[in-house]
């Protein structure tokens, strides 16, 4: 009986090694062949890059294949030279990235012919809004792979090991630095035994080629320094910062510099004492600058005044352009509002043209959806890179703006590109299934921001779902046709239906002020400050709805270059996706689809809402294809977002009704949510998500 | 500005005193013709019958109308003749009915021609399940009109007002009697106070010819009269009776006489004392036969034994047919089992060829989603009326067989039917507006059994929402096409629409513990009885689904007559609305439409759904022809309804898919529940719903 009990035991125990529980990410490439590696020098990143070649080549049988590094103009920083035998670069870098760009190509099945792949940003930062406490402001995938609460400096092999993975899987796909910190830092990140566990983390984080970076709290020299001011013009206080610097840089000598988050929803910063962001900027620039470290500065800064919130950081930032050090990197956040499911760029991109301009992108669902919803954000960031500035001629995509292309003076200190991550303790690191193809397509459009989404879709999916067999039998051709085709384009549309059922033509952040998931478009408690309240974004009253951004409102458009001030100011030839962003219109406004706006509104509510019923038809007809264990998880979060997406179909629509007093078309199918029954429960919601 | 105050709160109450909440139910016609009325003879029911034609008549102006009451052999019991200016019949009662039947016919347009309208029951009888505290046992529009606690018996001036207009409602549709209290009845029913209120409703019920009945509880001599006993064999528990029933009548002439639930779910009875049904009956018949009253004694008697729960009542009353007193009636609910939202007919009609039977049929919707669910549930009693019994040849049906027809020994102490009443103190009576067609619907029914739902419901509609003008104007044409007709046919297909959401194909009683409203096919705690857990009655496990009643199973079918028994257990000749009622099939057995019965399953469930959303669109769109106040309460409900048949679906097909393991067709929109949060859904369940 007993050895029953044992098998029984040993069974279990099998099944739980080998669940499929999402771990290892896009990273599923074993060894089928040998493969012999040559390579002249030896060193830590060499040996990770001999490694991965051993482990998961997958190309001709017994190849031999030469890792060089050797100086050629034609390659750019990280960049490489690729053959099927063959990696180049002039770094150790450069041979690490090549060799992930062969291994994936194999398996992707991807045609390999001699090439140079040089990167378009330089730094690939992820951010992470990780809390020294281990919580995860706008996490949705468990708590901090780098902090925790109790016993918090005590660095075990589990830690170790998680930063490893973690490592190998940016270094995978090219990211090359992390913000270990929450932006809304705490002061105790720059204290010893803090600094000591980000020394630890680096060194694990080192030989994947990542440099660490932090984000630093702007009154440190107050409230760690003992000193009785952070003014940044006081001589104490920059000594301060420079000490500072200096003994971080003791501690990890790549260490890549610092996030500021200044003058921000209630953060210290240099305006505290009457000084300028640029003198702020400047004066940790300074510190850092010895060590050849960044301050990357964000410019997301609104006040609760009378200007249009999507105006404030043009106005605050606009006049001291040409007066930041070179190392100091303003980091834009893509739209001007915050992060919602669409905005227009931001019209700081391609405006600032003496100072060095990166965007931050979310890559963690806090406005689509969290980890319930399945949103593959590559098109929304594809959307954005490729938006033209028109700053300096047609052609000035924000990519553009922003890589060096067309402002040369970001070449000095590095471009770079920082994505908020959405990474935690989850076994899955994000929480979704589908999460993280977001994860991976910010570092792939960090590396090559001209890659289409389609592509980085059909990469992610071969690279996580994919079989080990790459023979072209039958059952290859039925995995890409009943698989791959109705995923990827699942993906590919994931983004707009939420755009739909959430906030279309243009509505922005109607959220409930719970945790910004569920709908909230009457949201507006008294004495609320008004910018922070949905009726001041969606402005729908009985004549119409929609924000005035043009000359006769708060002309934002001002701050776009022609011929975008002049498009986007006319309703007519405003693009309908930005429609209600920039105008208030009638009721029955007519649409191009003949349509009245109302009825339009109505129409993409229901879009939205149907769309991810067919999501949800396509995945549960995949499932002889999947493994049952995220099978089951992306089912159930479907179920889940098809609820919520109900939800904000019924909650929008019937709000706005009020005002329209115009009947929801009688084709379309009708809410089954009461308005009252869906603010009583935004009132009590607090995160109540099914699964 | 006290003026201006003043003047808004006469606008308010104006406002308040014309809100339209349904009070007045069907009875809307307001004089828009003088008219004279002549009748010989004077009384209080005659004065009503006077007034009701003065007030409500729309038929040729200065028309002299007469009421004569003379003996007709073409005229049986509360008949009467009718033509356009005469009512002739037997009785009072008989000039009361012809007066409603003419007004009605003017209001709705329908031809009067001279005719004879003779009831298909004698005794058409509400039964109010209304505690003596005031609540009411599966009612969901208010506590009692009847009953309260606190100033128990007070009989204000706002009681008699609401008894009268009950009186009114139920004479106006033909109905006759009224049971007053629960069948689960209390002992101090029949307690002096409780009495003397009892005395005061009969009287002001009786000028619109509505009698009296009390439910009595079995051990009453023992809990109120002093007695040691309740052995219905004891001369003094007689004698006590005898007594009793003398009191009531001194107090009420015209009472009817008791309702009986006797040793049923827990209720004491004759077998208390090792006596049978018969003792017990026979013994309050003889109680009650010098005064005329009559006992109706309830079949629905089950125990948790070993013989399937849909036997008990043939079993134990079958073997009493013949030993019944003249003035004991049989009440038998239209299922064996429990009135679920289909039921194949008791086998105990038809079966039961000596004794008195009359149906019981359920208007409050415990098991037809309460008030919250628009089903309209003519049709479910026309198919149970019209059902073929085969007990006396073909046309044997259940209407035939209790109407006196068949089995004239009925027509001695009258033919009866009950209705369980779905009344209350709501402002409209029904809590859902449209439950008062099923108060309507069991009145017309009950008077002739053999109209047509579709006649039912285009009555119903044209007095309930129908406007006061008779032009056939456009407005008519439009009102007939666009609200009439689109509405009527909603609430032709509403029952069947909850049958496909809820428990298509025969399965039955699948409900939630908790209140007989949402779905619980899981429900089964620990050490609960059997009988009264969802598996017990859909029985699904790895091979199939439903409850084997045939004779490789409980052989319930036994109990029907030929053709019956051999056409139901053929599964191929069973209907398949019955299928799982009498058949456990495989989940792959192939339905009549092709398809397997797992799918054809999904089909139905799917259907449902469909089918409420397109009621909803139906009543949207009724919107302009309908006052505010009851098109939002419908719409609201319709919502509430649509969401409820979403968690059915998604339960039933989830929990059901554990067994059959087959997808659901992936044509079907998905599931959005998953099932575990709706088992925790239905723990916490204590009548959630929305409104």
């Amino acid at each position: 009986m007993k050895k029953i009990y044992g098998i029984i035991i040993l069974i279990f125990l099998t099944l739980c090694l080998y669940a499929e529980d999402g771990h290892k990410l896009w990273l599923r490439n074993s060894s089928t062949k040998p493969v012999n590696v040559v390579c002249a020098k030896n060193s830590p990143t060499l040996t990770i890059a001999k490694q991965e070649l051993q482990n998961g080549w997958r190309g001709e049988m017994g190849t031999s294949v030469n890792l060089v590094i050797k100086a050629d103009k034609a390659i750019r920083g990280d960049g490489f030279r690729i053959s099927k035998n063959t990696i180049q670069a002039n770094t150790e870098n450069g041979i690490l990235y090549g060799v992930y760009e062969l291994l994936r190509r194999q398996q992707t099945g991807e045609d390999i012919q001699e090439e140079i792949c040089n990167p378009s940003y330089d730094r690939r930062i992820l951010n992470h809004w990780d809390n020294l406490d281990g919580s995860i402001e706008r996490g949705y995938a468990g708590l901090s792979i780098f902090w925790r609460k109790g016993d918090a400096f005590t660095v075990t092999e589990t830690d170790k090991t998680l930063w490893l993975e973690y490592a190998r899987a940016n270094a995978s796909i090219g990211i090359n630095g992390s913000v270990l910190n929450n932006v809304n830092a705490s002061h105790l990140m720059l204290t010893s035994d803090y600094l000591q566990r980000v020394k630890a983390i680096a060194e694990v984080l080192r030989p994947y080629r990542i440099k660490t970076y932090l984000s630093v709290i702007f009154s440190s020299p107050a409230q760690i320094g003992g000193l009785k001011t952070s003014d940044p013009l006081n001589p104490e206080v920059a000594q301060w910062w420079k000490d500072k610097a200096k003994e971080i840089y003791n501690l990890i000598p790549d260490f890549g510099g610092f996030l500021v988050k200044a003058n921000s929803e209630g953060q210290p910063g240099p305006q505290d004492f009457g000084r300028t962001h640029a003198d702020g900027a400047n004066m940790l620039a300074d510190a850092l600058n010895p060590f050849g470290g960044i301050v990357m500065w964000r410019a997301f800064v609104y006040s609760a005044s009378d200007e249009d919130r999507a105006k404030q950081a043009y106005l605050e930032f606009m006049p001291f352009d040409g007066q930041f050090r070179d190392n100091v990197i303003i980091q834009v956040k893509n739209g001007p509002i915050d992060f919602q499911p669409r905005e227009p760029f931001s019209p700081l991109f391609g405006a600032m043209k003496k100072t060095t301009v990166m965007p931050e992108l979310q890559i963690t669902q806090e406005y689509l959806g969290h980890s319930v919803h399945l949103a593959f954000l590559a098109p929304m960031w594809e959307e954005f890179l490729q938006s033209d500035t028109y700053q300096e001629g047609a052609g000035s995509t924000v990519a553009r703006c922003t890589d060096g292309s067309i402002f040369p003076q970001s070449r000095i200190f590095g471009t770079a590109i920082a994505g908020v991550a959405n990474i935690g303790l989850d076994a899955n690191w994000c929480g979704h299934h589908f999460g993280q193809s977001n994860w991976y397509a910010f570092g792939r459009l960090a590396w090559n921001s001209s890659m289409k989404s389609e592509q980085i879709a059909d990469e992610w999916i071969k690279l996580t779902f994919g079989k080990t067999t790459d023979n072209k039998d039958d059952s290859a051709i039925d995995w890409n046709l009943n698989f791959l085709s109705p995923v990827k384009q699942m993906m590919l549309e994931s983004r707009e239906a939420i755009v739909d059922f959430m906030m279309p033509l243009g509505l922005h952040h109607i959220f409930s002020a719970n945790g910004h998931y569920g709908p909230g478009p009457w949201w507006a408690p008294k004495g609320m400050r008004k910018d922070w309240t949905p009726p001041y974004y969606h402005q729908a009253d009985s004549l119409g709805i929609g924000f005035d951004r043009t000359s006769t409102g708060s002309n934002n458009l001002s701050q776009y270059q022609e011929p975008l001030r002049s498009v986007y100011s006319n309703p007519a030839t405003c693009p309908e996706a930005y429609l209600l962003w920039f105008h208030h219109l009638p009721w029955d406004y007519k649409m191009k689809s003949g349509r009245s706006l109302w009825d339009e509104l109505c129409y993409h509510y229901d879009g939205g809402v149907q769309q991810v019923r067919r999501f949800q038809q396509v995945w549960d007809q995949a499932e002889r294809f999947v493994d049952r264990e995220r099978f089951v998880d992306v089912q159930r979060r479907l179920r889940d977002q098809s609820l919520n997406a109900l939800e904000w179909k019924d909650a929008c629509l019937l709000h706005f009704q009020k005002f329209s007093r115009k009947p929801i078309p009688y084709n379309l199918e009708r809410p089954m949510y009461n308005l009252d029954y869906l603010i009583e429960k935004d009132t009590k919601r607090v995160g109540d998500y099914q699964h």
